[in-house]
């Protein structure tokens, strides 16, 4: 059983009112290192036997007829899982 | 600036509906290779400066304490941006 990672952010210029929420929540938890933060969206997709060439493009393709809308949204990641990203 | 990456998903045993309304369309868009589909949330931390073992432990803390929901979430991975998952 293999395992494919797919990764989906905001475009940068689209506001992210969840990552504007946590960064302003960040401080008052004692957390003043990060800057900014932006939210988006991990996907696994489970495939039968090992990750293929074939599984990846197919992963590739639905994560952007799918998994992602391409207009607010940008695939920033499609890997096998443990790859690096 | 440095960039880290947090990702957290929900625990194999919580109920994950988005990932079952996905992996139940996929079909219709001509995918059969996927025999499930699991949907998490993704963080880009942003701080001043590479990225520092300081920096990489509080957001480690955040994501436990802030990022996630430790009853029905794991956190899966908190690193810096371009290292391996």
């Amino acid at each position: 059983m293999g395992r494919i990672i797919v990764e989906v952010m905001p475009k940068p210029e689209i506001l992210d009112p969840q990552g504007k929420a946590v960064v302003g929540s960040l401080p008052r938890l004692g957390f003043d290192q990060f800057t900014a933060v932006r939210q988006g969206r991990r996907f696994e997709l489970t495939v039968e036997g090992p990750v293929t060439d074939a599984h990846l493009a197919a992963a590739a393709e639905a994560a952007q007829t799918l998994l992602s809308n391409p207009i607010i949204e940008d695939v920033v990641s499609v890997r096998a899982d443990g790859e690096e990203a």
